[in-house]
């Protein structure tokens, strides 16, 4: 059977299994199998641009050693060593945010972002740039909790509605991106709460590698 | 089983057909069912702006008037309706042209359009400005042969080989959209003669939608 | 004598009127006649993207059908049916929408549009990034008002006047645009309470309609 | 009777008054007023930054002292002191280059502009870019004869239509604007061979200068 | 030796002596010698677009009669005769606006540009555009201090700090331009305060023109 | 003294050396010191996405590790390890890529790149966009010679010759960058040969970082 490769790039496993968990409705049987792995070198979590360029050398190592999957996705919305993986293998590579935005593109006019980190904005706002579509973000604001209230859902989850709301109401946006992997528990409560649609990139990135491994469709070699 | 309604605005038989068998790559046990019609209403062809603009009510109708289907895709690369669709219904409406140009942001740097009719490519243009990705497109060019000869495989794939490899090699394209739907068993051929990923726009669009029924995500209500 | 067809596409005859009687500054003895109708097949007010795509048939057929006018002005800020109507005849045909917008372009350096209804936004927004003229655009603010209050003059223009200040004061607009038809009445007050011009786009399409008829410049034939 | 002024900040009258015969399809009876006048104090022709910029200070100031006219037209496709004559005056001052593009808008997707002089083209593409309209210009390309030379129309017309067809067939250009005022007598023959629209933009400037003062349009004051 | 001359086209010696303090830390021994000069015809202050124009004849004469510089920076935020100076000599001229703005887009992602007035903004606007780098401006306020006020250190010390922590909070920019010349001595206690980098745009220019000068890069000639 | 690093991340002391020589015009009694190092664990050359980021965690530990520079320049056209540099000193760390084009944009209206490999291209293009500034970018041309063959300077020459008119006839480039370090050598030949400005970029960013070390200018501290 088929298998896509989704790759935590921090080493904390409760980050995968949470992912994985969100996974569950996109597994079909006749496949193909979508199997989530942490990477083991990685830090426990991915916050400044040294934790994203850092991680890339495993990352990169990683996918090349793999020759059992038909597809990866890098699981970490930086999208870490995205380019430099497709370099290395012919198979597909996503990663959750070129995936989760332009996913957006179809749900809304104006996308706005929900940052996990406010030192994550700028680095997202190059990004967004370097894709070409910075004119359909609406706007990105932070939840800025510290780690470990990120752990305490209830004020997690009321954080991101309050972030959500101000994107809807002040910046205009009428699609919502979670900025981050491993927050797929809080999508259907936001978008309930909110009424415009919510996009865990995750879901998003595996869902377009899903497609382009039954299509056969072949990725771009060296660029 | 949750069904996708993949809707072809012209009235062509053999234009479905040829579109449905490039969907059966995308069905799986267990479904969603991907099921094909086609629009009586429609004009054979669809080439002007008039077409597109004169199919709408009768599109818009057909989908309102469904009540057993969770997503619907519409098969034309002018995206007919696609607005006032998602206002008749709150369940997931795509266009092949938003979906397939979207994807193509993942598959390369600069997106080549394949263009059926010259006259077309104004109406895109304004399209993809509209979707504000209009710096990522490398160019459209159009087979321009006369209909009866579109009829003529081996004509119309030594032409749209030609147009790819305009694209390639004068417009710096990376990446391939063929912009138009039924074209799909030229799309293996061109990635293999040219090297670069080709995207027939209905199954990337049917993809998305498959990943949306399956996750259950809520559309944009009114805009 | 030469013939301006002004089309109001809703089916509001008071409509009609409120237009016409705005043009009057633009009548000329030797004409060209400046003629304004009202589309019967037309909803009482054009307020969905829904309402704006089912009148298009009826309208490009109107002005397909005539044979009589020098130039056509499509009175509703979501020119519905443009493109349609410029295949359909080898004669000028005007948007209200586009042609007030790239009249504010050359009366300030951001412009601020006064919409009727909130759900018009993002639908206004899609074509002025069609346009590719998205940069100059400050922002877009509804009168929101329920259609019953619209009569009310008085409150009507008290309610314009505040989204005015708004769209001047916090998005820094220095000139704006009526983004509807019939509402002439309101510009010159605006104007004067608010110091900056005001743009009623029917005005401004059947100035740029007189001057194409005088000189006799031929529109695009097909695209 | 109210007055437009159409200002030739060159010294060359022969150009005066062919501009001049250029507009008489847009005098009406009752009026206004057309009046073309030529700059004394300007250069025989505006060809380098520098006599943009020199031509200035006597161009603001003649539009300054003039205390009859109800709005100005400076012809000249550099636009010459078009922002600080309207900090000058509360009545309308237009610059063909700004009038002759936004006006091009409206009727093709992609503009071609006619140059006459090659160093011409940087000082265009800057103007272009600060209007926020390049993203719709198609190229500019440069007619490029001696001086001596422009005198012999056939040649002219000649080498207008070489241009024409080059920014129409390589540039993709469907409608194109002639990049220098005092040529509106080759338009008609340009828009017949070429079978796109062709704008003149003297006429267009002087044609929304008479809606501005037919409609008592108010401009900015200061900005 | 080599020299610099940066030429303050405002007639105030005091602004002069001031900008030329602020470039002591950039003179080195065996040079090149920065030398700063009043321009005598200039106005006490360049506030309207009519004092940038007017001034552009002046200066360009001073330029093009000075044969013992090798290189020059024009020290006012408007850049004013810029590009007819660069016709004038093969050596290179720089602007103030032109060279602190593109140094920012090396210090930060969004750029916040601190005003005198605010009569200025939409000039600097139009001028961001036509640089090609608008997207990279999060906004400009003005300090709007009346002029007999801007004496007052303390008191423009305190404004300027106002203006530079909106620009920061509410803008989100993460570096600041100072938009005029003249003002360095405010330029530390503003980095210190807000701890996001300030750039006095004559130190960036004269910096620049340091390297030109030492490197012998030869600049465009006429465009 | 105060002290410039610049960091060749290849292996290649050639290149360092070739570099350096074209720094010594930037070196001053009273300094600041340029110092030239090659960073031993890259690879021989940086020709990859791959080489580009595997070198970063080098290259940032590199840079932390020092503690007598006053500012750094990361002497690759990639920029690699930019940011997470950024984020690991408070002292300014400059990338040649950035300056380079950022200095062009003084310049010329219109850039034209030399790169080294086709296979940099699609990279280079998704980091202008990062910047911003693609609207700027006239193109890209690499010279593609095998690396053998890189070593023939006659050779290099000719083709580098080849590819800067290319970009100047067909391009439109008015002044190039050279898309690489350590070429400098064959700068003034191209200046000279094509008559537009030609920009080592490693020369830019020396250039910048001497006045921001002279200047005392404090870089943003972690974005």
């Amino acid at each position: 059977m088929s298998q896509i490769l989704v790759i935590n790039p921090n080493s904390t496993e409760a980050v995968t299994r949470s992912m994985d968990d969100a996974l569950e409705p996109l597994r079909a049987p006749g496949g193909p199998d979508i199997k989530s792995v942490t990477l083991a070198e990685g830090p426990p979590g991915i916050q400044s641009q040294r934790d994203v360029d850092f991680v890339v050398p495993h990352l990169v190592r990683r996918i090349a050693a793999d020759n059992q999957s038909d597809a990866f996705v890098i699981a970490c919305f930086s999208d870490p060593g995205l380019y430099a993986a497709r370099e290395t293998t012919a198979r597909p590579v996503l990663g959750i945010s070129e995936v989760g935005m332009t996913t957006a593109l179809n749900l809304g006019q104006r996308i706005g972002v929900i940052a996990v980190l406010k030192q994550s904005i700028p680095r997202h706002t190059r990004y967004f740039r370097a894709m070409g579509i910075a004119e359909r973000v609406a706007g990105e604001v932070a939840v800025d909790l510290p780690v470990v209230e990120l752990s305490d859902e209830a004020k997690t989850k009321s954080r991101m509605l309050a972030v959500g709301r101000t994107l809807k109401d002040s910046h205009g946006a009428d699609v919502l991106v979670m900025g981050c992997a491993g927050m797929a528990r809080y999508r259907a409560p936001l978008e309930d709460a909110l009424g415009i649609p919510v996009i865990d990139p995750t879901q998003a990135a595996v869902g377009l590698a899903l497609a382009l491994v039954r299509l056969g469709l072949k990725p771009r070699a060296t660029t």
